[in-house]
Parts: structure tokens; C-alpha cells; sequence
């Protein structure tokens, strides 16, 4: 998993404008000038600095970096892997507050371990996104979390019926259902009470939000199948990728749900581990058993 | 349980309008006129017959009635129930389709249940109603199965502080929080996996909606507490009584709930059961053991 | 809930045998003594102590003891609960370790806290017992958590009919039954997603556990009502009280539950509250508001 | 998935002892020599028939046959899929009552549905077993649904460390941990709330049964990962697989569970479909959209 590279150009990126990110991000400049790496950042990024003198269009962005830094929380780091990730650009996350599930450079540790990535020291992580796309249309949309049919209400039901690989599966009516990658098992899906599925399990997770049947149960299958929805008469539905977009979805309409063509990598320092950001993130046992003793 | 009593002067209402619901109409004004009992309807009663003459405004309507019946689903019922049983008026639910857990005639046992019922064979259920109402504000909103808490939004988190009788409970992020009756423990607190509470059980239930925290779990406290959730900064949060209404409730704004000073009378026929209402609502077990095997 | 009184005669117990539980003893007894209090232990309890010459019999102490005090865990209080909570002495509880939901003083502030409490100043807090007995026998067994019916073993199914004041409820084929107070519903009932119930709310919780069928609820009743629990035909099972106990059942036998007729009366520090311990215990967001931001 | 054999040899097996069973085997045994299909039964069969003159060693029949058929139910094919399957025989399961997610095919089809599948028409559906050993020792246990550390009594925890591929996960105070294969989803895992899992998802669930923490939750691992699960001091365990074996796990010895070398095949009629037995099974949504409508 781990492999030794060399990253000549480096974008940065935020959606966030405040002056935490501004400064972090003065500081991570500093550090790749001083290696010599070259620096760019997209239009769309938020970050105010004086080290960079212009911004490029993403097409540039993407077509120029080998490696995009996401400063900022969850928000930033799954636009950046939506918007240049899914073109295939490594991303790396730094937070601004605690660790995340997808961003594990803090910045305390910023200057080490932004030194030690870039010199080569670091793990590859890949993880899918699901794209999805309404019947009939051409578009499609990408989530590395998670894709949530819903009735756009609180307490308002909407029917659907569920096809894998366009074998029927059930009819349900429900708020909504949650179609989460692993990677996302870790957000909605969990709040939900869903389980919580390792990085490397190969699953789609469907997970039904305030069902009206008592034997509706989360539902997981392989990430190769195809998803598919169709909304019943009557019921008004919306389509949000990673919460994000809110696309309406015409009654009789159904909604394709499958893997993405690309993947995201994802750049982590070597020390990265799944289970421990599981402890650190969800208050789990603290006390790590000493080698001897384990 | 059961009091023998005489209903003299009996409205109809439904919020539907269709055919199903004014032959229902009909057959009940029928059965009203051949026991000599007046039947009246009010201005916002959505049923058509040739058999009402006119309408009459709910003033009118809640001063000269003695019973209510709804004719519709759920929608129907907890209307009548807001806004004539809350004033005082017993109410009884003809159910369109299935027995509900409040409707419990159906249409084709209407000539003989209506009668009996008319007849004084009857069970009266008194069930609460929540009273919220925002900070600063005057105005009350009444809910029979709940008053829910939420972000207006799918996946999109609030932050608030509950209290109950003016102690602090805790501090949340979640979608929303459900403040739910005993009678709306079979409604969407149900399909959210809160338990099912027997109607004689004088408790409110608060079960967070996709909360942040895995800790988080639902909470009974008494139907005679204060139920106070003050929203914290920048939190955009609405307030909804039985998926009804959808009040604004500004950042730091608190909105205070507790149970309402008057009570709800639901009328049933003698053999209601809520326990036979959950084995044919909910799927239990149907197979009840006869009287020696028990 | 405040009401102040004098104890004149304090027993003392723990079933645990320990230098810790030693410790505390011979601290308790000096601060009795000290303030001219009788102290006695009974012959059951665990304690070694110079400080006290003899011990007694439980009938005389539960006939001269107007306070107990039991020095441990969760499984010390419960029998001291069950032994002499039972006959009417009030209960005082001291934790070895961390706080717990019935034991709210630390040996960090024995001192204090008991001298406070003894000179009258403290809450009084009323709490049921369930109380279970076989079919066709006289002897009655107490829970102050939960009387649990199973079939003995993991993923070994009992079946068996439920009833509530002789109503029929639901079949249900299940690892087995917890039938849990509120008091219980922050002890084993919570390990099964059960709901947490203010101590105030006048509920019994029925929880199933590892139920075989999907549309299974946890379902809360009066605690006035009586249930009855029938096993079915070739079933094995048996009978726990507070995990304590294991009776056997015998297949077609029912176990009758209900409130007993007396009460337990914990005795706290007045800064005692019940969502304080849930927020400690729980985990639960620990930043109380302040004041004048509430 | 289909694919077309010629079974020549073909055992037969149950471990149950009854009228209906003898009778179905008889007939079985008829359809087999029509065929000219060769049929014996081992040793351990609790069958009685006059159409088999002797039975045979599970060492000869394992050598001998192509195909073993198991009648009865979930039991019967567990024992059959352990006992054979393990070494390579497809197993065929016929069912007693209703459909069970393994067995499919029903007495009231059996002739024409065994002629067919005899004849090549069928499924092959490989299926992983998990393997567990305990630290030290040599022999290992294998399950098809799912190995269960437990204390071996309601209401007991155990504590113990899990590790996933020697990497520490986390502590965990419990009644006990299910370790379940997909297969095992629709098992004793989904009566503790478990997901249900696709058989062609190369996952193993981690279900904590009773968890002392609130913030315990399934985890879900790839197939090819190693658990090892180390009982701490004091933690008296046992370790069952299927709800067989109940083996004494010593504190502080550690149990090793992974995936077996070989695998099951099981053999379906060719309509079989795993979400079709989910809505049978589990009581989905029976309407099944006609192929136009979907």
C-alpha cells in the first residue's frame, strides 16, 4: 500500500474563507516552496493569500497537479474529491479542527507531516464513488459518501421499488434511503444506525430512513451491482449526493445508482490507520493493549 | 371504561374529498336521521352530499355538537382531533381503508357498529395533546401524536440544548428531535425505532433524529414535565405537529412543550383493543389463544 | 422530595470482600460513631472490621436499622435493595469506583457527603419492585432492574404467549423476555437499545431479546399492570431476577410479574439528579450550560 | 452461474428422526433410481427407510458421491454443509416447512424440482465457511452462518480485545460477540438488528450482542481478514459455531477465526433468487411490479 513518489505540483483548495484556513494555508505554501514544488490553486478555492498571485480554471488545475491539499472539514474535502479527485488527482486532507475519517493531517503536525508526504512517505488509499443519474437524462452526479433518495419533508413518505441489477428487490415506503459507499458508512449512513463497514469491503450499503414497515432492514450489497429506484405515482421525491445538489425526481421516474468508472485516492502519512480514527472519532476503547500484553 | 351516554347532535367532517368518502357521509346520515339524532357538517368539511343542507363555522359547530366523526385515514382523524376534539368534542374515526390505531369502524361494519355506538355501547379513550409554542410568543400549536424539532433538510444537523422542568438534559446534534405522546408512539416515532408505548402510559418520548453522537439514545420522561429545546447559534430549525404546520424557529430561539390542559375523548366500539390493534397494524403474532390453552 | 430526618441506627454491607470495601467501612463507621449513630452489620455482610464486635441477624437488623448503607457496586446495592430495601429501610448507597445510577457517593467525598446526609440533609427517591412468581407456587422473587425469562443458552429460541392483565399481547419466539422497571432501563434493557426511562415515569419496559421475527418492538406498559408470560410446548426455560437467581421453568407453566407492594427508598446528596448521572454514565454532552445562556 | 453437471452418486441426509422425513427420503430415493442415479446415506442419517439396504462411513461417503441431498431444515443443512460440504460434496436442500433461505426446494415440487436439477438444470451458489481455532490447540471448528464468543449465560459480560489482521480494533465489554459470514446474515445476526448481507459480499460481521458501551456498533470486515478476539483477565467464555459446540475458552487465551480454505456449494433450482426468499422469509413487500410496470 505504500508507494514512493515525488509530487512536482501541488494544488490547494478550500470552500471555506476564514482566516484559520488562510493561515494554514500560507503555511503549507511555505512548505512546498521550500521544496521546491511547485504551487497552484483553482478559481473556486476560498483561500485568501498573498503567496499565490492568480488562480487557474480547474480544467488547468486539474490537467497541471499530482496532488491536491483539501484545507477545511468534511464539506472541503468531499468537494475537492468530487471536483478534481474524481479527475483522477491524489487528495490530501488537512483539517481545521479534529481528525477525520478522510483528513488526518492536523495542523500541529502540519509542518512534519506535510514534509514527510511529500518527500515520498506516505499510504495510497482508494476508495469508489457511486454516481448517479435520473432516467432519461444524460447527467451524472458523484458522491464519495453517499446518494439519499427523499421526500424533501420530515415525516413525509415517498414509495419506491428497489431493483439490483434489475432483479426486483421490495416496494417500500419510507422518508428516503440512504445509498452509501464503505467510505460513507462513516456519516449519514451511521447516524442512521448503520453498521460500520471497513474501507476495503467492496459494499454498497441501502439504508431506509424512518421506514413505515417494521421489517424494513439496512440492506447491503456488492459495490459491482447496479441500483436502481423507481419513484411510484404520486410520491415527490428529491436526489442529494453527499448532501449536496437536491435534484427533483419526477413521480414514475427511476434513478441509476452504480459505481463510478474512476476512484479516489486518497493520501494518508503512514501511520494512517482505519480502526484507529474509529477509536480517536467514535469514543471507542481508548486503551490500546501494549504489544506484550495483546 | 365504558359510561353510557346519548349523543343527541353529531357533526361529520373529513379533509378528503372524494366519492368513497360522501357515500360513507350518506350512509352515516342516514343512520343519524333514523335515530331521530341532528347531523351537521362544518364550512371546512370537504365531504359532498345532498343530504346537509348547509355548513356551519367551527364555533358554531363545537357549541351545539356532542360527537365527532371523522371519516377518512389518519389525516382526517388528527384534524378532528386538533380542532374539535381539543375544544371538548368526543371524536370517533371511520376508517376509508384499514382499522388505523384511532379509526377503529370500518365501512362495512358501519350500519351495525354506528348504531350500537349511538346506542351508548361504547369505550371512551382519553388521550393527551402536546401544546407547543415559541419563546416570546403567544400563540399554541397542539399536536396528538408529535411535535418534531428539524433542520428543514435531510442530512443537515441542528444544535440544541433540552431541558425538561427547566433542567438541563442535554446538548444534541441531530436532523431533528421527535417529541412524541404515548398515542403517537405507533406513528413516526415507531418508524424511527422508538418503542411502543400502551395509550395508559403517561409519558412523553424524545428520540433524536439521526443523531451526531453514537451515545445518543431515546428518552421517556413524564407527560407532566416541560419539554424545553433551545436552538443554538446558526442553526436554522422548524417546528411541525403532526407533520403539520412548519413554524420558523430562529437561532437561540427556545420553544417550550408540554401537555395541553384539555384532554381528547376517542370514541370506540366496546371490542377495541390497542393490543388487537397492534397485532393486525403491526403484524404481531395473529394467532390469539383460544380461552383454555391460555 | 426534600425531607428531613434523623437516623439513629445505621447498618452497614457489601457483599464484596475487599481491603478497599474494608477501607471505606471502618471510614463510615468512624463518621457514625463520631456522631453518636449506632452502627450494626448483619451476619451476610462481607465487611472485616475491628470496629464492629458483632453481627446480626437481617431480621433484626431490618427490625432496628432506620438507614443501610451498602459499600460497592451495582451487585452490592441490588441485594442490598432486594434483602433490606425491600422490609423498608432506606438505602444509602457509596460507590467504589465511579459513580453508578443508584450509588451517588465517592470515597473522595465520604466525609462530607455523609455527614451532610446523616444530619438530615438529603432526597428521598421511591423506586418499585417487580416481583415474580411461577404458576401453582407461593414464593416471590424481587427485582429492582428486571426479571429477565430465557431459554438458558445463546441463540437457543423459547416461545411463549404474553399477557397483560390477562389480555393476550403477542406470541414470540425469542433468546427471551426482559421485563425491566424504569430504574432498569439504564442496566440491562439499555444493552438491548432499550429506551432510558426517567425514574419518575410509571412504566414496565418489555424488551425482546434476539427476537426471531423483524417486526418485534420493545413495548412499555403501566407498571400497575400485571403480565403474565406463558412458555409454550418444549420450551426450556428459566427465570432471573436482576441476574440473580435462575429458576427453572416448565413448559406450559406462566410466570406472573408484577409491582410489589412495597417500595424502595434510595437516599442521595440534594445535588443528586438523574440527567447528571445519565450525562457522567453515558457520556452524554458534558458542557452544562450556563446559567444565564440556558 | 449456471452450470450444466450429471450427479451419478448422490447421498442423502438428515439429522432429524420423523414420519414426514422417512417419507420424503423414500420418495427422493424413487426419483434417484428412475434415474438411474446411484443413492446412499452415512452412518450419522437419522433416516429410516427399507429402500436403503445399508449405510456407509462419512469417510466412504464423501469418496463416493457427487451430490448429497439434505432433508429437514436449517439444522439438518447446517450438519449436512459441516459435515460434507466442508469436503467438497454440493449440497441440495429440501424443506421440511416453509422455504428457508438455503433449503429450496419444497415437498410439494419435489418430484418435478429434483428431476430437473438431477438432469443439470440448475444453480451453483458457493458459499465461504469461517474457521475458528482456540490459541494452541491444533483442531479447527467450522460454521456457516456464525461462530459466538459468549459468557455462556444471559445477563454475564465478557471482556475482550479484537484485533483484525493482528492490527488492535478495540475493548469491548459484551455478552458476547457474533462473528457471522453473509450467509449467517439472515441468521442469529439479524436478530440482533444486523444488516442483511448479498451472499456474493465478501464480508464478515462483527455484531456485539448486549454491549456494555453506547457507542458499540457492527462493524462490517473483509472475508480475507484474520479476527482474533483475546478474553481478558477474569472473563470466563465459550465459543459456539452454528449454536453447536460450546467450547471453554480460557481467560486470556485468544480465539482465531477466519475464512476456511474450502468452500460450500450449495445447488438451486434455477428460479432461485436471494431476494425473492428475503421477501418471503423476511414478510417484504409481496407485490411484485409486473415487467412493464417496473
Amino acid at each position: 500500500m505504500v508507494r514512493k513518489v515525488q509530487f512536482k505540483n501541488v494544488a490547494i483548495y478550500s470552500s471555506i474563507n476564514n482566516q484559520k484556513v488562510n493561515s494554514i494555508a500560507d503555511q503549507v505554501i511555505e512548505i512546498l516552496s521550500n521544496l521546491k514544488v511547485n504551487c497552484i490553486a483553482p478559481n473556486s478555492s476560498q483561500i485568501k493569500t498573498k503567496l499565490l498571485k492568480k488562480t487557474y480554471t480547474d480544467k488547468t488545475v486539474i490537467k497541471q497537479s499530482d496532488l491536491i491539499i483539501a484545507i477545511g472539514g468534511d464539506g472541503t474535502l468531499l468537494s475537492t474529491a468530487r471536483n478534481y479527485g474524481y479527475y483522477g488527482i491524489p487528495v490530501l486532507g488537512i483539517n481545521l479542527g479534529n481528525l477525520g475519517f478522510l483528513t488526518d493531517i492536523q495542523p500541529s503536525d502540519l509542518t512534519f507531516a506535510l514534509n514527510r508526504i511529500l518527500q515520498g512517505d506516505f499510504i495510497e488509499d482508494k476508495r469508489i464513488f457511486l454516481e448517479a443519474r435520473i432516467e432519461g437524462k444524460n447527467k451524472k452526479y458523484q458522491a464519495l459518501n453517499e446518494v439519499v433518495l427523499h421526500s424533501g419533508s420530515i415525516a413525509q413518505l415517498i414509495e419506491y421499488d428497489l431493483f439490483i441489477d434489475e432483479e426486483f428487490v421490495y416496494r417500500q415506503k419510507a422518508d428516503g434511503l440512504i445509498v452509501s459507499t464503505s467510505t460513507g458508512s462513516t456519516a449519514y449512513s451511521l447516524s442512521g444506525n448503520g453498521p460500520i463497514i471497513s474501507p476495503e469491503v467492496e459494499a454498497i450499503t441501502l439504508l431506509p430512513m424512518f421506514p413505515h414497515s417494521l421489517n424494513a432492514r439496512t440492506l447491503i450489497t456488492s459495490e459491482n451491482k447496479q441500483i436502481k429506484i423507481k419513484v411510484r405515482d404520486e410520491s415527490k421525491a428529491y436526489l442529494s449526493m453527499d448532501s449536496h445538489d437536491n435534484l427533483r425526481v419526477t413521480s414514475k421516474e427511476s434513478v441509476y445508482i452504480k459505481k463510478a468508472n474512476t476512484e479516489l485516492t486518497l493520501i494518508h502519512p503512514v501511520e494512517h490507520s482505519f480502526f484507529s480514527s474509529c477509536r480517536t472519532k467514535l469514543g471507542w476503547s481508548l486503551g490500546i493493549p501494549s504489544k506484550n500484553t495483546a
